[in-house]
């Protein structure tokens, strides 16, 4: 039986879970769920079952969430209860971006005040890696993007450089050198790019520099092993390294404390019925978080 | 004019030098000396000039130390001033080797109390970091070679468990994960071969392991990014973290109060003309650290 919410609660439903059992969840430097289905790929719920049908047809579940359903169903352990005065229509985006980009530099990063930082990709992820670098004290952040129609925003939330790699001959990683002196104290890929990858890792300094990888990438990619053995520090994280169950609802507090503002990154807001349109405006990078409402 | 050294002081020459000045030298988290030839390779001291001939033959300088000249000629910040009562024919592993493997369980890992460990390559310094994994109090240290002629010294020096991954049919890094439940808190590659690296970086839990790349490679190496996604951290170490000229000498002062002993490590040691006889042990693994006297 369900325990820990009820009937009229608000809820975000969480794709990374927290069991709160597992030898990970039970280790406090850790945020990754042993039940959490990204090892065991599925389109099922933990039963086997699918709770989703149309027209006599099973469908499957996404990543437990189904956010494109008005209703859905969840494991008790992949939903997080926050505060009843929250606007859901804000703080949807609780659940993925805005946490995943802001705790990359809060809890991956760990980005120290006066520090110097690069975010690669102005997507909504990104800029919440700009915020959370502000948040953290850095005193220059440097955003890159190819759609400098990103600029204005990265600049609003806390970017103090904003760089378009096609702007220069020489690779990126080289200019945020030069900018930098000895590269930066810490990059972050927010796309999922091998090239990417590759120039936000030689763009941290080879001393101390730390580059977390924030962006999904399903091929292998190829790096020069020099990289890292001069210092450098390559790490990945999940939804920013928050416990899901603990620390949303937290999140979700400091926002209605006014401890920073992601509503920014909502862009558009549109009837359900226009979720096509939503997403073309993302392809066409003409909107940041297109929020849809039923 | 040199100050820092004169004559008859006892001195260990540093491939890594601290020269006290660069940005990293004055980073207290760094090692990482901007005068460090290693980004630009050189076989001249720094005034381009060579100290060494043979025969009328100009003869170049190795990264500073040429240690196989009877005298040689370095910077003052490339040298290491030590205790006068150091026997120079044990601290003379202090240049390298054992630095480079103890620093780096104890400064890039920084390997915790109660933790566990898997060591890939059991030379003088993948045995250098069974000492510092040991001397951090980690629980477990998994020692993996193939050539298991290694692993009574291993064992002598710390490690718990030995295992040749030729004992096995499946991937090592799949051995390692079912011996610990998740895998390795931290793992170290210390041979330098991709392969390994790969097995290092897979070997250590998904979710907050780390591995520490020790051993050197040239050419490129391909991973799968979801490695790091998931949470682990992926570093390099030069000299194993150590500030060369300000901890050398503590290094060595603790060795003189017994707090660890590299002594183990010498397998043999041979006057300086048996030089190839000292090559071929060790190629044919038959020798840790061979001493050359002069």
């Amino acid at each position: 039986g369900v325990t820990s919410v009820k009937p009229g609660d608000k809820v975000i439903p969480l794709c990374l879970p927290q069991c709160g059992e597992c030898s990970f969840c039970k280790n406090p430097e850790s945020n990754y769920c042993q039940k959490f289905h990204f090892s065991e790929p599925q389109n099922l719920l933990p039963d086997k079952t699918s709770r989703f049908s149309c027209k006599g047809k099973q469908i499957n579940h996404f990543v437990w969430v189904s956010t494109f359903a008005e209703y859905t169903v969840v494991p008790e352990y992949a939903v997080a209860k926050i505060d009843a005065a929250a606007p859901l229509d804000k703080v949807c985006l609780f659940g993925c971006g805005f946490s995943t980009g802001y705790g990359a530099a809060i809890n991956a990063a760990k980005v120290k005040p006066g520090s110097t930082c690069a975010v690669f990709g102005l997507g909504g992820v990104g800029l919440s890696v700009v915020m959370g670098c502000k948040a953290a004290g850095a005193s220059r952040i440097i955003a890159v993007d190819i759609n400098q129609d990103k600029f204005a925003k990265a600049k609003q939330l806390g970017a103090t450089d904003c760089i378009n790699p096609r702007d220069f001959k020489k690779p990126i990683q080289e200019v945020l050198t030069e900018m930098t002196g000895q590269g930066v104290d810490y990059s972050f890929e927010v796309i999922g790019h091998a090239d990417t990858m590759i120039a936000a890792l030689a763009s941290c300094n080879m001393s101390t520099g730390v580059c977390v990888m924030v962006g999904v990438m399903d091929s292998e990619i190829s790096i020069d092993p020099t990289l890292l053995l001069t210092g450098r520090t390559w790490k990945g994280t999940m939804l920013g390294g928050w416990k899901s169950r603990e620390c949303i609802p937290k999140l979700v507090s400091s926002y209605l404390e006014k401890k920073f503002n992601p509503d920014l990154l909502i862009t558009h807001t549109l009837p359900f019925a226009k979720v096509n349109e939503g997403f073309e405006l993302l392809r066409a990078g003409k909107s940041i978080r297109t929020v849809l409402l039923f």
